[in-house]
């Protein structure tokens, strides 16, 4: 009897909050998001839209647009980066801003990015539609190259280094190249740059990119940051030999310790509690014939988690065990760093309460969880509060053309990005 | 006492026996090995000298000008191989044969091939010198293109398929094309075929290549056989996905069960008695990214072993394994076979003892083994009965700068070899 009454008060609270709530066009944002798909269609029917490529030109043009067609002012950062702004009632106020990005992996697909893009356009023209004003000024950003190293909210950040703009992407332009190409200036890109507090909160609607949600029948997920990650090569130097009259006693097989190791970083890594992943995808054994015992085999490391002392405490195990199997094994090993690594970017606890609230006001279900991918919303983090809502990928299948998340879930995330902007805008200074 | 009396007396029988036989001359030999290590000789000290290569021809035109001035009537077969004869005293003898290879792998060594063929020509020289004759007749044997897939002495089996003279190697040459740089004609190599019976017996010296007799400390190995070996590819199909966002449990790592799949050819090649050898040489992870989950793996797969029934015995143990390792995994696996096989070549066993017997008449300590490495005289087995006798390799070190066999074992080896014709023309038909 006291659940029933909970339950009916609770429909009924629901029902009263929604009432009060705008919610978004759900058939609009899927249209959306077939419109976009159409920048770079394939007569294959796939769409490929790399950053810098034709495509992403016309794509960040029709978006621009579409701002523009909102009543918003538009400029683009000597980044390259598309600001959007709707003006707020009090003008002490600093921006609350959201967005993602529009640009795809080669051989992508329609969500990634696209889903939190559309979405902030679709928050604007609810509000106007329902000639809401916030105080707080907003700002829809759609960042470029987020596949390519994140670059836009990177610059943001204060984070991109020259160095960084020599890198190639598919399209065969350079990061600084692209940049010219899009709009931005590689002479004054350091001025993308936003100084600590000059938002007033930062919110990113994404595809979750794994199989969580799906699989536990889950509307939203609320991220607790995202994770960490460090890169190693591990090098195996054993001796090369040939494999016919080299007795079995006798051999040094770089490949038969990597092998090792590999099996090890996979239960060491679940041998500690928690969500923390680490993999091996990369493997090079040297000379590499079928009748020669590897001398040599090049092996990656990659751990990631939401705290640093985890990836630690994970990769110190696994050295220890490979250096075990290494002597066993009769070869040497090596742990060389490289240089992608990523702090581990929390997300606001006071973010995620609203976030949290607008799920439930909304009737949506949700969990807390780490992001395991990177995103925008991780540099964005080292200058302001950050927030991010995850929808359901469909097989947790992401980067490919049979990336799915169907209209229901898009909406739900959109609703609960603009329910959460709005109570936001209530309670922040 | 016995035991003395004993000892005095194999001296003296080893004595006698040796003064009433001719000894190859060690520095002689040794020499030829460094005029042979002249032709491609680089600027950084080490010699390149590769099938097909004008290295290669240079060295060929040089051992047939000093064939020539042993007297012996020399011809170049249609498939290049260079055939020096020597006229025994009995017309109704069929030739009793003797060579190995000039040709190197790329980045290889003076010895491995030179020694038997350097060997070859001192064998003739000593018994010039002492003016013996022998009844039958007698073959140096130089075969081209060893290292390529034992082209001379395949063609000289009849086993040289139309199809193979497509091949090219790192000369840039086709094995057509090298056929005829070196004095063959492709049109017309299957006459280089020699019918079963032709030859009354074939001998080859060669390096070991592998640590055995160096780490016994023994002057010869009287080998019982060349070792077949089959080769796989070994597919292992799981789901190429994210690394940050697929969580350990829900993954189909091809690349996890192919570690595991490596330590069992390890585990299972060891857990058989006998000599046999499991090698996996070769490796390709896909997508291949530090940060994607391996959706598929192409491993090899080589066994090697005297016995054919042994190598399909430790093969299916393999593959057995293997496949509860794919279904633990979560992913598939397939064994495709390549094309890449070689029946166990036995050797004579009669040629055996005589090798036996030579070895110790000379005082010389010896064992009977396999030899893991393919060699011409595999081939050549398939139409005469053939001996082989290895002598030490440095460190087990083959087909690298480094390879090294000493002048006094390689002299053993010669010594070997010249007492086992004179004994085989005595008693062979």
């Amino acid at each position: 009897m006291k659940q029933l009454l909970a339950t009916v008060l609770t429909l009924f609270f629901v029902g009263a909050l929604s009432a009060q709530q705008p919610k978004v066009n759900q058939d609009r944002l899927e249209d959306r998001i077939f419109n976009l798909a159409e920048f770079g269609l394939q007569e294959n029917g796939e769409t490929e839209r790399v950053a810098f490529s034709d495509a992403d030109i016309d794509a960040r043009n029709w978006v621009i647009k579409t701002l523009k067609g909102f009543g918003m002012e538009v400029r683009v950062d000597a980044a390259g980066n598309i600001i959007g702004k709707k003006q707020g009632t009090d003008s002490s106020k600093k921006p609350i801003a959201f967005g993602s990005h529009i640009d795809r992996v080669p051989n992508g697909g329609n969500y990634d990015g696209c889903v939190g893009s559309m979405a902030a356009l679709e928050v604007i023209e609810t509000l106007n539609e329902n000639n809401i004003k916030t105080k707080h000024p907003l700002e829809v950003i759609i960042f470029p190259n987020e596949e390519g190293g994140v670059m836009g909210s990177r610059a943001m950040a204060g984070n991109l280094g020259k160095s960084a703009l020599s890198v190639v992407n598919s399209t065969g332009y350079s990061m600084g190249e692209g940049i010219m190409r899009i709009g931005g200036d590689t002479t004054k890109f350091k001025e993308a740059k936003r100084e600590k507090g000059s938002l007033a909160a930062f919110l990113e609607l994404h595809i979750e990119q794994g199989g969580k949600l799906e699989k536990e029948n889950l509307d939203i997920g609320v991220v607790e940051g995202i994770v960490g990650l460090n890169w190693w090569d591990v090098v195996f130097t054993g001796f090369a030999n040939h494999a016919g009259t080299t007795p079995m006693n006798a051999r040094q097989d770089a490949l038969l310790a990597a092998a090792k190791y590999i099996v090890a970083v996979n239960e060491i890594t679940n041998s500690f509690k928690g969500t923390q992943v680490g993999t091996v995808g990369r493997i090079k054994a040297e000379p590499g014939a079928p009748n020669v015992i590897p001398g040599k085999v090049t092996a990656s490391l990659e751990i990631r988690d939401l705290s640093l002392e985890v990836i630690q405490k994970v990769y110190q195990a696994i050295k220890k065990k490979t250096e075990e199997i290494a002597e066993a094994s009769n070869v040497s090993v090596e742990f060389l760093p490289l240089d992608t690594t990523a702090e581990p970017a929390l997300t606001d606890t006071s973010i995620q309460t609203e976030i949290e609230s607008s799920a439930n006001a909304l009737g949506l279900s949700y969990q807390y969880m780490p992001s395991g991918a990177g995103h925008d919303a991780q540099d964005i983090s080292r200058f302001a509060p950050v927030g991010m809502i995850f929808v359901p990928s469909k097989g947790g299948i992401s980067h490919s053309p049979k990336e799915f998340t169907s209209a229901e879930d898009m909406a739900n995330g959109a609703n609960v990005l603009l329910r959460t902007i709005l109570s936001l805008d209530k309670k922040l200074d």
